[in-house]
């Protein structure tokens, strides 16, 4: 096999391990004493509850999930709502109402199957104090302010019904497992949909402290978490509360897992693989330098590593756009790291997005060895790169890598093969 | 110990191993049965021509060797002359090519000692075709056009009497032992001061097609590269020239020397230490989200290291500067480290440059631990990335790490500690 073909393989493989229902079966729970209902949101919402139907009998089923237009499938017993993302709307904050009241009938022995999938945030939404509009509002004012994910959900935690651990709140003293598809960078339960049902470590003076650090001119939310401070809104359910001794929060797909599997490909080829990162972020083009650093003293030194090996990372890159280039984060780092390579010898990489789409064209992403500058020069190829236009210099070079929409999500992979 | 004092132990011995003259000594070679003649160019030609004039008895000793204007030192065998740097001058010409005379003479016997460190390639001037002023020119359309190191040394080393190799070729049949102070990220020995004792294995082609892909407007250069492919004007030395069976060249320290040293000293405290890279070059807060990225997988997967463990790494990042703060690569390198690892637990930091100058105040960089926004809150952090201003964070936060000059330089260290 090419050096290519291997790598490629490894990106399937780390494809097939994220696949949203695949998998599903094996991580479902016996059926309890009493009821099982199921809900659930997210883009995969729809195919996970198909799974979930096809495993237990029908007539033991009831439920809610919601998912985003254009999503749903068809069920027979959990039924499937639609609803908008990335804005929530109407059609979310009904059905979310619905989910809730069934959580308020449960008892011991019942079981509540949550399926989470990326988007469930959005989707599962229940604003406290907050009317729809208003919250987006707070979301763009979060997103301009330069607080990062953690920071916005800490404080979105304090305004819900339903986000940092208050869905299981409610469904106590059911069971709960919560089954989870991550397509968060880092797979930080408590983030993936905002954590329905994780244990919100963070408190009231958290979140007032971060709207007042990144000065959020927003007085209906100050007041709101104030009341919080003063112990006038209810606040999240800490660790130690009572319902998380009964949740189970399993993470059926992740980019980790996903990482995992192509590992374990390329030791089944006897291939020592090392996974650098599940949450590597930053400008594409930087990243890959440092990519190429290490993979150039693997090359040169065996350090920190042994050759032959391959390297592994995944997480989400950005793309500062400077110019109307085509291609994606996945293709301007393997060409910001075919450029910081520079030929070198025996070295081979991949760099693809798992959803099978990298950026606007139709490829992954890019794969490519020491010959990348045979048909294209270095020269021509920084010019790409200036130009945002990575897909055109792989097109050129021949080194696009395409495999079709792959229907999952687990963020970018990165692989480079020192042999 | 703290983790601060242990990293800053470990940035001593890395400074330790990187000292100019220290280590020298037992490097140089038994006296030739002839002559021994000792040249060379560089910011530490002087106190390494000292240090030879310390080893051998002084009436077997002759020599030349050109440092930068301020950094002569006493000697009494060997001359030390001062010259321009970085844009060459008369000063450093003249003297390169007495040295180049020196180089006649020798014969088979002989030992030709060369002292190359950091400044060596402007010191050591022997335009080939070209007057200074012309020289001078290339060189500023070359940094213009894009080019990188090793493009423009391609095409400068087809330009010199001197570099590519072409003073061991003059040496010839002497033996010649040169001694490097390597101040180059990633230690390439052909890149050191241009390499005039290493073979080049490029050509006058490889050099007029560089001029062209970047379409450097100069037609005198053209002209001589075009009569160089036409065999008009002699090529460099390739590695199969006899003169480099006769060479032996020595790092006696660099970046990669002293991230070993680093990395011993961890193991002599029993923390498995990993050099990530000698050569990792890129935008400092980007270089920082990746290196974050790689300590969290450690910290919460241990992979791909197990914990204890320290991540070193070497090389040299860049700033783009936006705004009038003050501070360096590695105290912007280490504000956004703190940011992207976010106060996880257990993991220590240490970001410097080796010369114990960052920038433009008077520390060496910073170094902090999951504590460091204790002063100084993540949301002010970010206000002072924003604006260059990782000094006046770090000064805040009571995390500068102040070492004053070291009078070396072999580039930057990182050090993460995760425990």
């Amino acid at each position: 096999m090419t050096p290519e073909n291997l790598l490629k393989e490894a990106f399937a493989a780390a494809v097939e391990a994220a696949h949203p229902t695949k998998h599903l079966a094996s991580f479902l729970p016996p059926l309890p004493k009493g009821r099982l209902v199921v809900v659930g949101a997210g883009k995969a919402a729809a195919a996970m509850a198909q799974a979930v139907e096809a495993h237990y009998p029908l007539d033991k089923l009831s439920g809610l999930v919601i998912t985003r237009y254009g999503h749903s499938l068809e069920t027979q017993k959990i039924e499937v709502i639609e609803a908008s993302h990335p804005v929530p709307d109407e059609a979310g904050q009904q059905a979310t109402e619905r989910i809730l009241e069934m959580l308020e009938e449960l008892g011991q022995d019942d079981l509540l199957l949550c399926l989470i999938s990326g988007g469930g945030s959005a989707l599962l939404c229940a604003p406290d104090g907050l009317t729809l509009a208003e919250k987006a509002e707070l979301t763009t004012q979060l997103l301009n302010s330069g607080a990062d994910i953690k920071e916005m959900n800490t404080v979105r935690k304090h305004l819900s019904r339903v986000k940092g651990g208050r869905l299981a709140e409610r469904a106590y003293p059911a069971k709960i497992v919560s089954l989870i598809l991550s397509d968060v960078v880092g797979d930080d339960l408590s983030s993936i949909a905002s954590g329905p049902t994780v244990a919100d470590p963070t408190s009231f003076a958290d979140a007032l402290g971060i709207v007042k650090a990144y000065e959020l001119d927003n007085q209906k939310v100050i007041s709101l978490l104030e009341e919080g401070v003063n112990g006038k809104r209810p606040e999240s359910p800490k660790p130690n509360h009572p319902a998380f001794q009964n949740v189970e929060n399993i993470l059926v797909a992740s980019g980790q897992k996903s990482l995992e599997a192509a590992a374990r490909y390329f030791e089944s080829k006897g291939i020592q693989a090392h996974i650098l990162s599940n949450s590597v972020e930053g400008e594409a083009r930087e990243v890959a330098q440092v990519h190429a650093a290490i993979a150039r003293q693997v090359a040169l030194y065996n350090q920190p590593f042994s050759k032959p090996c391959v390297l592994i990372s995944g997480g989400e890159t950005t793309v500062t756009v400077k110019h109307k280039g085509k291609g994606g984060r996945n293709g301007e780092f393997a060409l910001g790291l075919a450029i910081a390579l520079d030929g070198l010898a025996d070295v081979y990489a991949l760099a693809a997005d798992t959803d099978g789409i990298d950026g606007s064209e139709n490829n992954a992403g890019a794969t490519f060895g020491p010959e990348i500058f045979a048909r294209c020069s270095k020269a021509e190829a920084k010019s790409y790169l200036v130009a945002n236009d990575s897909y055109s210099f792989f097109a050129r070079a021949g080194a696009l890598f395409e495999t079709g929409p792959t229907h999952t999500n687990v963020n970018d992979l990165r692989l480079i093969l020192i042999l």
